[in-house]
Formats: structure tokens, C-alpha cells, sequence
């Protein structure tokens, strides 16, 4: 299972706020992208995931800010899957914008059941150490 | 029961877009916002509603913009019902600033249950008329 | 100048509410992402029409729904320019999922400078009867 | 000058996601809130602010869930500053729902001039230590 993947995605016109950039809390939203996406790459829908009972949850996250985006910048995402294990899966991200480092962050998630209870991740998700 | 209400919002830092004013897709979440406060100065909350297999989803929505509004207006939306009978309930909505009309907008809400068939709606939320 | 133009994105997780399907006030921008595609489809990029205060607002818009969209789901929005000529720019939607008709749309577009005063269309956006 | 702030909001429909859920990204937009909030307690209008060339710009925003939050969820956001001196400025956050912790979180403000150069704060946000 390949622990990296890079996503691209374009800034679209309502992500951006009166300050003329893309509003900081949207930087989440493409990680959320960027891991389905990683997803899919290794052959799993995150909807497939939801409707076999794996629910993956956000625990923690966080993200800084070197630079900011505007509408129509095209960024590349770099995530990278630091430990996938147990009931918890950690990623990190790398925002670029032609080749030039704006974001960082990271997460973990919880894997959890429908009724909210911790689970183990499937083992396609694990990545052994 | 009562057709009007009125309710009065702020608006949010990131309810604005690169051109310094609200984003237009923000005004429906605040007609939404307007439906849920009228439903409760009637003594029902949506949440509970949902809970009881009454849904509600919107069938139909527009508005028209006259001016912008920008970070920290407060913004007061009037809302009539029109129409709340059969399967289905027709809103008006004005918004004001400073008394001065700056959107104006319609909606249609269908009535379903879980699995997205047409019901009824309650007694509780007809209007004879 | 084409006046039509067909553009295909993904829903996005984020996009959904807690009836689990696309929050009706994100179909305002996905035509807006649509607008966005199809003027780049023609040569020209938003961004710069507005450096060049060329600036476009929504002066009214509409939508009327028809089937729930998903998490997942792949769209089809063909977008179409009924009228685009003095200071004002009219669209219509249609939004499709595997070829069935979801929902429809339609909006008036009005070009302004930047002190917010209604201006001529640019030569290049206007289309002759 | 007070370090402490306590700010209430409801959960807004349009805020949930498919899992039932306020989608995370959303607590950094009630960060957002609870800041904008705590300035106003103290006099300022953030609004003004920017139109005196004080520019806010996150540098870094972290938050860690515990619980999650539903449509209609009454939630208590307590904001605490934890540093406000040169250009920059530090806040803890913990939300809270019926007295229950279900978020926390901490971000680092930088004080940026219209150019987006760095600048020191105005002395009315200055605590001294």
C-alpha cells in the first residue's frame, strides 16, 4: 500500500473570503480531498468504506499557513500516510503552488462503527511497520 | 399559526467572498436559518421533526440580489408562508439592512418521509385557508 | 462564441448535509464553477476580467430540484448562455447524474466596474442575435 | 484588556455533514466567531480594523475533537488569550456542549499591513505580560 500520494485541485471563486484568499478553514477541505483521492488511488471509494460499517472519523488536525492562495491558483497536495494502525490512521500534507511550499498539516483519524464505537481499521487499510 | 416571522442574523467572516461582500449561495443558508426560527417561534424544531420521519427538502429556491451586503451587517430576513398544505410549504423572504430591501427570494419545501416518498405534511404545520 | 458547455465535476464529501445528500445551496456553486469552466472554455479567465474591472454578479438566480445527489457522485452540468449582450449575462442549468435529469437552473449575470456602477459587457462577452 | 471571552452559537443545519455531524473543517469557522466576538467585547469591530490597514491573517490553527456536535447543538465556545504582543497572537479555545467538552483547540494570529508585510499590533491589542 503506497503511503504517499499527490493531489491537485484549482481554488474555486466562493473558497476565497472578503481578505481576497482562500479562507483558512477551506485548507481542511482539501485535505479531506486529498485523502479520499489517496484512497481511491489504492483501489478503495470512501462511500464503499461508510456503507461497510468503517467510518472514519477526524480526531486531530491542524494546519499552517506560509502563504496564501488565490482564486484560480492551482495547488498540488502532497499526503503523506505516517502510520496506519490499530484504530487510528495519521497523515501529513504539503500544500505547494508552482512548486512553492504555502501549507502544512497534518491529522489523525479514528476508525470507528455506526453506533461511534473505536474499531479496528480494516486490515487493507494497515500499513505494517 | 402564525405565516410571518422575522429573524435577524450577522454576517460571518467567512460568509464573504474576493469581492468583499456575502457570497450569493450564502443567502439561501440564511433563508434556511429563517424557516428553522420560524418552525421554533411555532413551538417545533426541525431536529425533532426529523426524528419523527417528517422531512422536508427543497423542491424549488431563487433570489433576486439589489445590493451587497458585507462582513458584520446585520441583516434582518422577513419570511412569510404562503402556502403550507398538502405535501408542500411556499416561503417568501425579504432581506433587509438598515431597513433598506437587499434580496428578496422564494422557496418551495416538499414534504417526504425516509426512504424520499411524498407524504403529507403533519396537521400541526397546515394552514387552511 | 460557443453558448454552450458541459462540465463535469465530483461531489464532494463536505458538500452533503445530514440527509446525507448535496446541501441545496451548493448547486448554486457548482453553476458558478460551471460559469467559471465555460468562460475558460472560450478564452478567458475570471481572474482577469476582474484585474481588468470587468466584475460579474449574480443579480438573480434559481434552482429546482429534482433527485438528491451523494457523496461520490460524478455531475453533469450542461450550461447554457440564453443571452449575453448590454450589461447582462443569462444562463441556464442543467445538472444530470448517469444521464438523468437532477436538477435545473437558471441566472442573470449583471457586469459592474469597480465602484459597484452597471457597465457595458466587454465586446468579447457579448453574443449578436 | 480581558483575556477570556465566553461565545454561544447553535449549530446550523447547512454545517453538518453526511455522517450526521458537524463536518470539522466547521470549529475553525466557530474559532472564527468566538475571535471576531471577544474583539467586540473589548470595543473593536474587526470590520474596522481591517479598513485601518490591522490585518489578521491565521498562521497556524489546530483543534482536537472529543464528541461530536448535531443540528441545533447549543454550543459554548470559551476563548482564552494566551499571548497578544508583537506581531502576533495566541488563542486557546475549548467548546463545550451542555458543560461537556466535545472540541479543543489553539491558533496563532500574525498582524499583517495591506501589502501583507508583517507589522506590529496597534497597542489597544497589546497585553503586556
Amino acid at each position: 500500500m503506497s503511503r504517499d500520494y499527490t493531489f491537485t485541485l484549482e481554488v474555486r471563486y466562493y473558497e476565497t473570503d472578503a481578505q481576497g484568499v482562500v479562507h483558512h478553514a477551506n485548507y481542511f477541505k482539501y485535505f479531506e480531498l486529498a485523502r479520499v483521492n489517496h484512497l481511491r488511488s489504492l483501489g478503495h471509494e470512501y462511500a464503499d468504506l461508510e456503507r461497510d460499517g468503517v467510518i472514519l472519523v477526524v480526531n486531530k488536525i491542524a494546519c499552517s499557513y506560509r502563504a496564501p492562495a488565490r482564486f484560480g491558483d492551482v495547488l498540488t497536495i502532497d499526503i503523506h500516510t505516517a502510520r496506519s494502525r490499530g484504530a487510528r490512521i495519521d497523515h501529513e500534507y504539503q500544500v505547494f503552488r508552482e512548486g512553492i511550499l504555502i501549507a502544512e498539516g497534518s491529522s489523525t483519524l479514528a476508525c470507528i462503527d455506526r453506533d461511534g464505537q473505536v474499531q479496528r481499521l480494516p486490515d487493507y487499510l494497515v500499513i505494517e511497520e
